[in-house]
């Protein structure tokens, strides 16, 4: 597609990291970052300085197959030639998977319809050589039919004060989840969620609280109990940050119209 | 299960590893291999000499889900403990995840009934950060279908001579594939094959040749053109090793009745 010269032209990034080795998405005083990477690399491809904006942060550690950002330029760019291009100049645990030209003021934050994560429990007595890496190991049979009951009790538009993180920066705490739901894979129990926006922590700390669940340490029907009573004592701990990928992240066909307070923090 | 004093115990084993910093599964005068570390590590946690023999060679950079391995002792092991106290002995490329009692004198290169392989090409512009070091990327679009009647048409027993290693030391090269079939999951071809025994590179042969379908170098046809001519030299590249993962080895249960020829001497 040809543009006007001196046009600007927003785009929509699709990123997949492993985030083992990052201090995060967002960019920092110190330390490396998946958004401090993509501005380096992006800026020495096209030879001027260009900043990527997330559609959320991820916290160190926390991995994503399906990351979006934007940024803007005036360059018409070629999908193939500007994602080859630019993966060559990336470390190898990021690569910018997709390129799209989207709409203007195109802002991957307040844009998001929906973002997907997946929290992974390896539940087995060995660890694993291939998927240690984004998995929380738990060596001990968990009870797979609680945990269901209780990731699927959390369906719905609610106030999700007691699942998140102390210094979460949000106006309010309320959150719809469409999906909140887990499957079986093999050796892996796989909590999966979707929503809008999520508050700092949110699937960490229910992670963790479904990990007590599958313990036996509390009765499924308590997950129900902590989201209605919104003190985050007496939910679980914020689980491990290896075990969250973000998978995806969706947009409809334009701007997305939506209070502030529901812009995601994420985990 | 309780044994006799002094008794010899037959112990089979499941071992998962990354291959990618490895020289392969068998010991060598130098360099870090999948044996040499399971037979320090056990030998350490058993407090005497433990030699693991396993079911087959797997070459440097190979990975395994599901290799299997025997050894022998007089004691009786709990496999929760030994489980977990060898694995953390093992470094983390490297952990058992079975332990099983088998027959008298068992054997884990000659009793298993069936080897299952997997090759996993990644058919997507971007390389990937989470996947990287299990598979082999390329960017151009491969011809799924092309590749899915090349694998097929390999299937039954025949001479393999064309896609054996030059130095494959056994001594005829008849086998028999069970299945030898192309799978799609996501951006990902998967070549999977399961037979009793392979030859020595036989699966990345294989799996080179099929890229040259894949890409049109060559029509579907010409796998079974090449299996029949014989010649190593029609035969496309031995692909990376790191695209190969041996999934699972399968026994009976008892010895296999097998001509010594037919030894797995693998990938």
């Amino acid at each position: 597609m040809a543009s006007n010269p001196g046009e600007i032209i927003d785009y929509g990034l699709t990123v997949e990291y492993d985030g083992t080795d990052f201090q995060g998405w967002q960019v920092q005083l110190e330390g490396r970052t998946v958004q401090g990477e993509l501005n380096r690399a992006i800026s020495t491809f096209l030879r001027k300085a260009v900043t990527v904006i997330g559609s959320g942060r991820t916290d160190a550690g926390v991995h994503a197959t399906g990351q979006a950002a934007g940024f803007r330029t005036d360059d018409d760019l070629d999908p193939y030639k500007f994602i080859t291009g630019v993966n060559a100049i990336l470390p190898k645990d990021i690569a910018i998977t997709g390129l799209v030209r989207r709409w203007r003021s195109f802002d991957a934050r307040r844009d998001a319809v929906r973002r997907i994560y997946e929290y992974r429990f390896l539940n087995r007595t060995a660890e694993s050589p291939l998927r240690g890496r984004y998995v929380w190991h738990w060596k001990s049979e968990l009870n797979f039919d609680a945990m269901a009951q209780a990731a699927q009790s959390l369906e719905g538009r609610h106030d999700f004060t007691a699942f998140r993180a102390a210094d979460c920066p949000a106006d309010h705490a309320i959150r719809e989840l469409y999906v909140s739901r887990m499957e079986r894979r093999d050796d892996e129990l796989v909590y999966r969620c979707e929503g809008t926006a999520f508050l700092k922590h949110q699937v960490r700390v229910i992670a963790g609280t479904l990990l007590e669940i599958g313990r036996g340490r509390m009765p499924a029907q308590d997950m129900r109990a902590i989201l209605e009573g919104r003190d985050r004592t007496r939910a679980g701990m914020t689980a491990p940050a290896r075990g969250l990928t973000l998978v995806r992240v969706e947009y409809g066909d334009g701007p997305r119209e939506a209070s502030p307070a529901e812009y995601d923090h994420s985990n």
